[in-house]
């Protein structure tokens, strides 16, 4: 089971809402999360569809683990077509929204159509309910939440803000204020549907296949990661650890990847938060032992004394050294504004480096003082985004689109893959993330293999394009398997673990080696999709900067990608992929997928 | 020049104190430390002297960069003949001693005979004066300190406590109360010699070869060392920040060393002790920028809400996850009464250890209830040793005199090696670890070679006997060079930068290899002064522990060391370092250094 195997259809064009039974074949071949709603996206959406057209697709999914009892079963998914990039986009959120959406008695939601006025969705237990939100329209994030909390007692809550509403194409959508569903612009496809916000309530239970087997595969699955050294690292500080790995590796990204080094980095290891006494506490998702999120008081602005689960280390990284900031104080600011007025911290974050460079060497003009370090007008750069107004109308689609209204050479140091702002690392220091950036699915995602531990700590060799091609391959292959279940990136379990969760939840006979090809199965299935869409291997790239200009000081000085390295990187991919030349999945390796209906597609 | 050309000869026996000149031969074979006083302890000291005897020397040394403007130019060196281990033994100090003493005039000053009633010596400009002590002997070395601070001002002093005057063989001698020349005895020679305290004032400048030359690679490394990464990691946390390595490599120590792992080594990451508000800000050498020292606030017991120069990783890991305690109150009491008490903290804590596993073994009574996790009882412990009282008697001579007298199998485990207690790594995790301290010529010393990051990171494979042996070799020949210079462990500066500094410093014409070559001669004369001290290859080995029992748990879990790779690495390491299957350098590798006048000695 592990399924409820019913799922909602929600048009809001229509105001309809109906409860529909889930195909079996479609969850026992995809599970779910990521590679449902890719089946799902393929299937419904017609090539080459506007994003922002009402018949894009919002799915809500959860996997087979959601909500159940397995270490970290909070996470989630959403599904759309990216008006930011135009490719496949999941985006993955913890908290407790899809624990509650399993347990209202859904494996999904399909939101169709554009409603002719605000509102929002409200999911209980066995259905749903369209709901006027005029009242809620114009409205920041965080006040919406206290509005629909106050209303729906212990409900979960998503809502978009100013930046979802006024369509900036990278808006997301915040959870209970403090879980994004982030990359991609999810938050933009809600704005165009005219749907404000989610709210959830789920009472009910979870079924499982093997309810004594599961139960004490969980116990084992504690047991080991309560003293795992994840644990460790993650639990007192989060993902700001990271910040270590980026000094070690000198990945951190310095004046919008300009490759420069600043010894003032030392003013944003992780500790500091906590010498300035600006650490609160944590906060957990559902159901998991390492309890990560850190929770955390914002020092200045109108969040001045309040706490908010900020910082995470890619926003840190690129709010504070690849804008010249080394304040704490300013960071957790502009990542909680970001989180209020509903934009993607990581591309708004990376924007505003790209619109620093573009400032200080005099490519645009701007009236906020866009220097590089200058903390408030990052925050005024933030809002002039979210509300499409002043300097910030030119950014409000991203680097790419802003680069190409700018010209004067902007490209190369607008630093995205397919119009997705890339995360906080310098790929010149990490081959590794070059190619794990260049062919992620949805654009320039820190997500979908992540190389620099690998490479630091000589597990691969960081200059071999052979093995960091496989190892890129194998990673994004069991991510996308995960991100099927739907598990958290941190959880250190083995396939083999998985594969067992998996069955003595649902009763899908599958093994690891199977675990891993049914992720394969669901990165061809999104590879056929972005095909579709028109991404050749021409948009598998990064750049020009990274290819062009050596990194001239850190623990990285010198290093750069040769064109002809990563050209042959990405051929020996392809070729460990069962691609041609051109990043195209041949008819074999569809055949060997069991993807073989989906060749039409690529005709 | 970077010397003085002088030092002092001080015969505590008949109160006389000589200035002689230093012979320039010594300096350009050896150049100080480290290098000097292994010349200067063989030449003077009979083979097989009982190292309590007043003919044992007392060897304070600078070398050519102490007191200079170079970054971490404080550190300065002991070397006695180790009552605790009888083997050579260099002590390396932080802090101002070093600086003053060579301000004072002084390249070193060599201390022998026996003051007939408590004496210390006082150093000044030009010259030293033996003084009564009647009234410090008795005390603890705190109060000591605040005395002779009083009574001197701006000088540097050393004392040692009740454990020195006691004789406890692994005595420290505690520097302006924070910096300690820990292990192998230091203090208990003090003790031996009825020396109590040292105190140093010295006001001179420092001449240079190249004074120019000097002040321009200065500003250069200075520049470089502002933002290194391991400026980053060290200055905020100091070496606390090796918990985390220790956590991801596995090779913390649990339970003394019995392989085990424990979740709770979560409350002792680093940050915990900022979280607790107990680090009061940091303490740096004498003209270092990493500045890495904590400063601490002891929450308990006698020290309560005073503030010492605490805590370091090694009492850390030793007092902390391997007593089984998980709290930065109590290591940080038990790591200051170390400091003041006088044993060195990673002998005693090692000690702490074998003492509760033949506690909870049953194979010893104790008036005090050593069982894991009791910090209570690690206090009385140590009080009780340091004052050769009740259980502590057994003791107070180390892991292996204690061994030998309550026998019953626990030889096994009392992790020496050559008598000196090993420091806060798991071998097992760390195989590289396992020949360093086989190998390290004061016995079971971690700061000859250290291989764990390296290790983790890929630079060497763990597991291959070859590249361990080379790389254990190469970092030992590397750091006798440095510990001659005198300078710190933590300086990230290359072998050319301190060839260049050497020349530019002193004028001798050195460059990078012939620095790591005279680095080798140093080993090797260390060597040899062992090897006529009767240790031979059966010593260069560890605890049975290591080679019979797996690490149970953790991330090194199933971790050993098979005695035969074990033994391989030993073959290997001797062969490149040009010794016979006995660990006897050969007379053609004597020649090569320029030593053959010691293959006497090995006669």
């Amino acid at each position: 089971m592990g399924y409820t195997g019913k799922y909602l259809d929600v048009d809001l064009s229509t105001g309809k809402v109906k409860v529909n039974p889930v195909p079996w074949d479609w969850l026992r071949d995809f599970l779910g999360g990521k590679g449902l709603g890719a089946r799902i996206l393929l299937d419904e959406l017609p090539p080459k569809l506007d994003p922002l057209s009402p018949d894009n697709l919002l799915i809500l999914l959860t996997g087979p683990l959601t909500g159940t009892t397995m270490p970290s079963s909070g996470r989630w998914t959403i599904v759309v077509k990216s008006p930011h990039t135009g490719t496949f986009n999941d985006s993955h959120i913890g908290g407790n929204f899809g624990a509650k959406l399993k347990k209202a008695g859904f494996d999904f939601v399909i939101i169709r159509g554009k409603a002719p006025k605000p509102v929002y969705l409200h999911i209980f237990d066995g259905g749903a309910e369209i709901k006027d939100a005029t009242d809620l329209w114009g409205k920041r994030i965080f006040e919406v939440d206290d509005i629909l909390h106050d209303r729906y007692k212990d409900a979960s809550v998503g809502a978009i803000g100013p930046a979802g509403e006024n369509l900036v194409t990278f808006a997301c959508i915040s959870f209970d204020k403090g879980r994004q569903s982030g990359r991609g612009g999810t938050g933009t496809v809600m704005g165009s549907k005219n749907l404000k916000a989610l709210v959830v309530q789920g009472t009910g239970g979870i079924n499982y296949h093997d309810a004594d087997g599961f139960r004490q595969l969980v116990a084992k699955l504690n047991q080991k990661l309560r003293k795992h050294p994840v644990r460790m690292k993650r639990h007192k500080i989060g993902t700001l650890n990271c910040i270590w790995e980026g000094i070690d590796g000198g990945v951190l990204p310095f004046y919008n990847y300009g490759g420069k080094w600043d010894a003032r980095i030392i003013e944003l290891v992780p500790q500091v938060l906590i010498e300035k006494g600006m650490l609160q506490g944590k906060r957990g998702c559902y159901s998991c032992p390492f309890v990560c999120t850190n929770y955390t008081r914002i020092p200045k602005g109108e969040y001045a004394g309040k706490a908010y689960e900020v910082p995470e280390y890619e926003p840190t990284a690129l709010f504070g050294c690849n804008l010249g900031i080394f304040s704490y104080e300013d960071i957790v600011y502009a990542h909680t504004l970001c989180n209020d007025l509903g934009v993607d911290a990581i591309s708004m974050a990376n924007i505003t480096g790209f619109a620093m460079e573009c400032y200080e060497r005099g490519l645009i003009s701007s009236e906020i003082p866009l220097n590089w370090g200058n903390g408030d007008a990052v925050i005024e750069f933030i809002k002039s985004v979210a509300y499409k107004r002043g300097i910030g109308e030119l950014f409000a689609g991203g680097v790419k689109r802003a680069a190409a209204q700018i010209g004067k050479g902007s490209e190369k140091f607008a630093i995205h893959v397919k119009g997705l702002e890339i995360a906080g690392v310098d790929p010149r220091a990490s081959w590794g993330m070059a190619l794990a950036f260049a062919t992620a699915d949805r654009g320039g995602c820190h997500q979908r293999a992540w190389t620099p531990r690998a490479e630091l700590y000589g597990k691969v060799d960081k200059h071999s394009p052979e093995q960091l091609a496989h190892f890129v391959r194998y990673v994004q292959d069991e991510r996308a398997a995960a991100y099927s279940l739907v598990v958290c990136d941190f959880m250190p379990i083995s396939e083999d673990e998985f594969a067992e969760l998996i069955t003595k939840d649902t009763g899908f006979e599958i093994e690891a080696d199977s675990y891993v090809k049914l992720g394969e199965r669901i990165w061809n299935l999104v590879r056929i999709f972005n095909l579709r869409e028109g991404f050749t291997r021409k948009d598998d790239t990064l750049p020009a900067r990274f290819f062009e200009e050596h990194i001239e000081d850190g623990p990285a000085k010198g290093e750069i990608i040769p064109r002809d390295k990563f050209d042959k990187m990405l051929d020996i991919y392809y070729e460990i992929r069962g691609w041609n030349k051109e990043g195209i999945p041949t008819e074999s390796k569809l055949k060997e997928l069991g993807l073989s209906d989906l060749s039409r597609e690529l005709r």
